[in-house]
């Protein structure tokens, strides 16, 4: 019976690398359905995705590129499936909304296992999907109690992902450290940037022509980390505010659930403090 | 005989500015060719831009004008002709090169009176239009030395503009200062932004998937102040930095040419620090 | 007790208009939220959308305003209202999707009143969200049976929209003219555009490097009449022409949101073969 | 001393192609810099494009490739060099004179050989980048004498593209036969798409938001062939089908110049009615 892995393979630069691995997939008389590779000069760094399909045994195929790939090389072997996701939010239904509507409609390759917030606005909306809500409120606790509730009730799910669908709440060191490369997050974006609160109002104050969404992996605190996807929309003076941010969540949503797309797909590497997305 | 102005006015806002403001052209058998206002409720500013053709004296306008809107109200009674424009450059010739062409093509109501720069590297390029070109190397001054002899060189000419076509050096407030709202910049934007050398280099370390590109009028240092007119293009992780640097030139340039005909045109109103762009 | 309408005029260019009109606004002492207006030179047409305030009677004002303005002027005074539509769709669920979330999120100035389908794939998905749905299969119907059906179910609600969300169906002219400038369709467009079966694999077959989605006002057949919005998505090489197709959806679906949200608001004039959004 | 090469390779798919020619690499010792392959599936077509560089002979390496790769598979090796281009125009400066400033900034990896032209109108202009300008005016002729004159002028010239930058006659079959996949156009794309005359005017009566560019390789007809580039820009009401225009160029130009930097690189293959571009 034929199989399909998608494998994935990063290390430091060396000569013949794709001689040897696409040499393991011909010995194997493997279908290479998809390829890419990359090399990051400036890092000396090596990349590369291959859809293979044939009759093969993953376990010796792993075995095989093991062998010809440098020691500290990152190997994936990866049998496509449906990834498991839990998402975290608060209020807005935009982008949590745009993610239920493509589960629903199996154009995700992901099984959302539960949707926890620190408020219950969402609840009746979650709901109506059949999907399990869970409201942790922060009142009444510190940042590290609430963070704790939240953690005990991803813990009870089996997840590959975490998806901070306009999530509000900032992120704990302890946290972030304990899911590497598995939250990815949505924030507003402006050129140029605008630091502290209410972004929208200062964008709006400087009369921003272009608003923006970025997606990323979380990794020190909760808008850094590798970028995943980018887009922008246009707006202009007779936007206030609150229509600034209203336009925003058009492009948040898309945005994440592109990047939310190319993480179930296998697309993404990380290193160092950016992305390679094939 | 016919003639056509603009007319430009902003002040707090008030009821019935449009309807004092519209019967001295009805008055007058005016034909409105084109009409904008916007009020800033925020801040409670009106703006209003109105092309107005017909019979009449320019003088008596501006004075039944100045009868019916409020005292503080700023109001430009213009005849549309060429501005005369000074650039600034350093060593880089895309947006500089996009005026020039666009200069010779007549598609700009300006006239270029003198292109400035720090380098001699475009001068040979500026002489191929004929316009005149002139060289003040800093070599050896000061920053206030250097920035003294740019604008004795920039007051020999009569201007109503100073474009900054990717002119490398920090302008100091004293500079600033001497041309309020006349000084148009172009500078590459990022989302998030990055602060402090080579940005470019920063951008791609964070592995960013869009570069934009801001034009602004020069209010306090050279990379702030009201935003005329921004864009973006799409980048990936095979751009290294100096092709991320490349790619940022097309969208500087053209955002660069469509702010400065937004001015050239008087379709531009300063406020705090935004526009409105009409 | 305060009123808050939109006033909507377009008649034949004459000078004099905007003077007139604003004399019945100030003499009643309203107050002009927002005011909108553009002269097509080339049509010698007016259109004017204004927003007051104020303590007014609604029928006293637009007699005032029929007093002041040409014999064949079109004048709307509307009171803001949330609208009520129906929607159209068949079996995909993006386009609809959107916009029960956002109905859902209160984001949308409209009361959705029924779902018709012409087959049952999205009965399950609509219920979710409270919503009546009809199915009103076209198994064994000729084209204007089917459509007497629906036109049938239409009718039994009140509607001010009808809203096309992938309505894979093709309107005759009985239907579309039972609802002037009441239709809303989204379609995918190509530049080039391709016309005939599946334009998705042509425009994958020629190799397009992006692609649209138009949504517009439905006059004389399916995918023509007045656009109201339109926006596009880069693609590439790497997009089979399913990967086209799943792209696509993500503009149709915010194309398609964007340009309802114009409708609901009263922000658009249709005029020929042509729209001003305002 | 090392070299460094291009080896583009396109060919019916087949099993183990990656391995063959990465082995003629690895077995040369040969350095990977930059390696890109696709796989159209429902085409059953490979292609790859890499950069190597190291010590060999070129003649040595092609043999040895040519004995991996089907027979029938089309195999190029070339050594970066400036490629000749001949442009041709017509009154238009836009996209002529963004190459122009390009080629003098020395971006454009390529030599122009010449200007020719139907109207002298842009004779000063190019001569100031003293570049040979000719004029071959249609006056009096046919249009196959016409396209004679300037075909042998053409060939009067070493090239290897002749660019169209927007040059606005009709060309014959005999012409586009001439030059098989040496030919590159722009031409103004619609949403939808608009056929006959002054389709800019049609563009603006139908009231479109958006303007877009393709270059593309010129095939049987002026308009068509496979697409390299494209890209739009938003326009609104207040565009009068001559602003319409103006907005037109600059995404023309730039268009263009992107599609003529990627074939200057060889990133582009072509094949049936559309292209890779690497």
């Amino acid at each position: 019976m034929d199989k399909r892995v998608r494998v994935l393979i990063d290390c430091n630069d060396a000569k013949g690398l794709v001689y040897k691995i696409s040499k393991v997939f011909y010995d194997r008389d493997l279908n290479i359905e998809n390829n890419r590779e990359f090399v990051d000069k400036e890092e000396g760094k090596f990349f590369m995705r291959t859809v293979v399909t044939g009759e093969f045994e993953i376990e010796e195929l792993r075995e095989a590129l093991v062998a010809v790939i440098p020691k500290d090389a990152n190997l994936k072997v990866i049998e496509p499936k449906r990834k498991k996701i839990v998402i975290l939010a608060t209020k807005e239904s935009h982008a949590l909304g745009d993610i239920l509507v493509r589960h629903e409609a199996g154009e995700l390759d992901a099984q959302i296992e539960a949707v926890i917030a620190n408020h219950n606005t969402l609840e009746h909306f979650v709901r109506r999907f059949d999907i399990p809500f869970f409201c942790v409120s922060a009142d009444g606790m510190s940042r590290e109690e609430h963070e704790e509730h939240i953690m005990d009730l991803i813990n009870q799910h089996e997840f590959d992902l975490i998806v901070l669908a306009k999530y509000m709440r900032i992120l704990t060191p302890n946290f972030v450290k304990a899911y590497p490369k598995q939250i990815i997050n949505i924030h507003h974006s402006f050129l140029p940037a605008f630091i502290g609160a209410n972004p929208y109002k200062q964008a709006y104050e400087r009369g921003v022509k272009i608003i923006g969404a970025t997606a990323h992996f979380v990794t020190d605190d909760l808008d850094e980390g590798p970028i995943i996807a980018q887009d922008v929309i246009p707006v202009n003076h007779r936007f206030e505010w609150r229509d600034m941010q209203k336009a925003g969540r058009d492009v948040e949503k898309i945005v994440l659930s592109r990047a939310l797309n190319y993480v179930l797909n296998d697309r993404v590497f990380v290193y160092g403090n950016k992305t390679i997305v094939f």
